[in-house]
């Protein structure tokens, strides 16, 4: 998939041509240079940076007072930089780099801005992994003297080597990448500007900045072009993260007329619903079950990562897939969905997610008093083990499909709608690249809607970022959308303890929200 | 004389009082400033700095959500910068530095924000003298390699050099210093800026910036607040600079309804005319003679240099005052203006400025066929040489008071007014600060007003600069004043040398314009 880069080619890079100084106009060359991009960015005030400046006459001259300019716009003033000046005869690229910070992975995308062209991806672990595994350990690690130093410093240090790396192997210079967009959640951006994420955890919950400005690239100690700037998407409060604000963008609800929900699934739920004229948004624990964090096999999406799963229903045979289809060492979100559904409709689970013994057979063992199902055996595993499930990973998992449906279900029902009255379901991230739909709706977990109506958008953080690089217009559009959205404090009061209550069974105790789940 | 700092105290340093965070306002820290701030400052967007912004959490939370704020605002957008945050129950002094970069010599003067204070003044040679004792000599020695880079390296150091010891002849830390402000002609501030002057001097004379943006003051290398913001006062052209407009803003000649003229006197006499409605400016070659450049014994003001000198009219001795009152060394341009003054009015020269040797006596002596006159004896002087004045030396000043004249005449004259309509006559830099307009009407220098016309506005650069630390209205109030501003080109055609050569005599061909100058 190519993206939109109508706004591209005239977005930041702006080709003019100017008439030679005379002397009946002896305008100043950066004078005679900004009078002409006005007119072209049809703005009041345009600012150049020092060392463009600095080779302003030399090239201005070189060229025949003709050049390729790029330029950059300030978040929400009407000013304008100029960033680099180019030959306007050779088509030297100028380059974006899109970064989707996670916990967990990072991954950078090269794109040349004048063609929306990708470039080069590269995904790594986020070395902060090193420090703890999970946001809450690293923002305990910033109480340590240095530790936010400390944190900060490993981001900014791997992200210069992979984008040096990823410079490199698309044949261009750092100092061709001119733009750096980034998403990521609040405290994952807290800890790549240098900012404690201490405030994030504690009452009442207050980010050090919800809208970070345009700064140089420098000034966060990165090594691309010296007059780069960083455009990093904005968050809502601590646990609404500008990676969800780049799903917004990227899924275009906010563009529509008919409503449509947005799910972003980790260790927190993420859901907004709304369309061009209203969006909600709620984030909630939906526990890391569904992200295969929790199960003793339960492992990240990766090579050996059980992630589909069926069961025959006649002789309840377990057929099972593996990312590059290596030998199975562990079983990922969706596969949990997968295995939970078709342990449903096996009759090997009872509505209440409990191991049925009589159907389960010998593959049920007891250890510790826990009841444990094989997946795979010992011979056909990558381990050398058998890989188990226990009850405690299903009960887990129960409690977090749980949780996302009433999460779903009260959102929709605080503008007065059915779950039943969507007509797209955008699922983003892993989660909603490898899930199956008409699993999750089995178990329970998303609402009964017809499979199309479920869209997996795929990295919807690095997929907003990079229309940030794509679309001049971008940043404009999400002060629209931050300015939009109603968020939804999730108050876990009585009737949400009761619709968590009820969506704790298979598929539901309502089981008529769930007319397409047919079991045995 | 203290400035006006009326709009200082709710200028650059600003009080905020925050109502702390709550779950009901859960607004960032950085936010929640930057809301209150815009009210303050009625503007729709402020940014704060990366250095700021990471201090920002820590210091609203231990200060009680209140704090003296540090703002600067862009040069014509509506954009303000957060650089600095401070206790607002500590005074921690806000310090700007004032800069008069002079080609041969720089002032700098430290000013505190909150009240104008002036703290402390520093005036040195400018380093780049080394290189070369002028404009032209300076811009040629870019043309080699690494030329601009040495010259901007100079001044640079040195600026750090000289701030740094007046910060701690102040008792204040270099990072106190959050602006600074530079006034210099153009050539100065493009070598300030690391930009090349070479297109300054060849036609059609084109500097590469007339409105140099606000920048931050480690973008130039100075080492001040690393926050800090440097404003450049503009320049109009090659030939006229941010010095003049400097001197502008401090005469407020643009703020008066009467018609003023100011006049600056150096290597050229730049002189402006207007009043709050309209501006018009010129630059022409008036003579190193006025300086004392040319003369032999010429000397810039200093110790030992002879400022004031007296004829008695009856036994023609000469009374000459020293700079400190030490023995005589040299005579710098008012002595000079002096000395032709009475030599005229002696009778010693006639109207062509030539030696009257039956006048003059013995006094007067030949040496290779020039006649040179004798202003101080050698057992008189501090050489232990006589102090002699050539008729070369006298025909380059006369030469000089024409071409001023002329100037004056042309410009008063372009805008149909008559030089004697003049109300007020400001007179600008150490020239203005020394000479005896008495004088400077006797040989036909400046017109025949009454002397309280005549004022000296000493340092007008510094003090164009230091208003600009002290007054957030300036920069819009300089970019009014160059709106304003018609730059009048000399053309040096018939008319002017007719006038010119009219103005060659003592004082004047028409000597109905002198009526004040008395001759015996």
């Amino acid at each position: 998939m190519e993206i939109d880069v109508s706004g591209a080619a005239d977005g930041w890079i702006r080709l003019v041509h100017l008439s030679p100084p005379s002397l009946q106009d002896n305008t100043a060359d950066a004078d005679r240079l900004i009078n002409q991009l006005k007119k072209q960015l049809n703005t009041k005030c345009i600012k150049i940076d020092l060392n463009v400046l600095q080779q302003l006459p030399v090239r201005l001259r070189g060229w025949g007072y003709a050049a390729r300019c790029v330029v950059v716009k300030e978040r929400d003033a009407d000013l304008w930089h100029l960033i680099g000046i180019l030959n306007p005869l050779e088509n030297q690229r100028v380059v974006g780099a899109a970064v989707d910070l996670g916990t967990s992975r990072v991954v950078i995308r090269l794109v040349e801005l004048s063609t929306g062209k990708r470039l080069f991806n590269a995904s790594f672990d986020n070395p902060q992994l090193g420090v703890g595994p999970d946001i809450l350990t690293r923002i305990h690690a910033c109480d340590q003297l240095g530790g936010l130093e400390k944190l900060n410093r490993m981001i900014i240090d791997e992200l210069n080597r992979q984008i040096r790396n990823a410079c490199l192997a698309s044949g261009i210079d750092t100092s061709d990448v001119y733009l750096l967009a980034l998403a990521g959640n609040t405290t994952m951006t807290h800890l790549f500007m240098g900012l404690s994420p201490r405030w994030l955890i504690r009452e009442p919950y207050i980010p050090v900045v919800n809208s970070p400005d345009v700064q140089k690239a420098d000034a966060y100690g990165l090594q691309i072009n010296p007059a780069g700037r960083v455009f990093i998407l904005p968050n809502i409060g601590s646990y609404f993260g500008g990676d969800l604000i780049a799903g917004i963008l990227h899924s275009g609800i906010s563009r529509q007329a008919d409503p449509a929900i947005l799910v972003d699934v980790g260790t927190n739920a993420e859901v907004v619903l709304g369309n061009d004229s209203w969006l909600v948004a709620c984030a909630g624990a939906a526990g890391p079950a569904l992200e295969g964090g929790m199960a003793q096999i339960g492992m990240m999406a990766g090579p050996g990562v059980i992630d589909r799963l069926r069961i025959d229903p006649d002789t309840r045979a377990f057929q099972v897939h593996t990312i590059d289809e290596m030998l199975p060492m562990g079983i990922c979100g969706s596969g949990m969905i997968d295995l939970a559904a078709n342990l449903f409709l096996a009759g090997m689970i009872d509505l209440r997610g409990r191991f049925v013994p009589e159907v389960c057979g010998r593959k049920l063992v007891m250890q510790a008093r826990i009841p444990y199902l094989e997946i795979v055996s010992a011979n056909e595993s990558g381990t050398g083990q058998p890989l188990m499930i226990s009850q405690v990973d299903l009960d887990s998992l129960i409690r977090s499909k749980a949780a996302m449906y009433t999460i779903l279900e009260t959102i929709t029902e605080s503008v007065g709608m059915a779950l039943t009255e969507l007509k797209t379901f955008h699922v983003a991230g892993t989660f909603g690249a490898f899930i199956d739909p008409v699993s999750a709706v089995t178990i329970g977990m998303l609402p009964d809607l017809p499979p199309d109506t479920f869209q997996s958008l795929g990295n919807t953080s690095l997929e907003g970022a990079t229309r940030v690089l794509t679309s001049c217009e971008s940043m404009t559009t999400i002060e629209g959308i931050k300015e939009k959205i109603t968020y939804l404090e999730l108050n876990v009061n009585q009737t949400f303890m009761n619709r968590f209550s009820a969506a704790k069974f298979m598929p539901h105790t309502d089981r008529s929200r769930f007319p397409s789940v047919k079991t045995a």
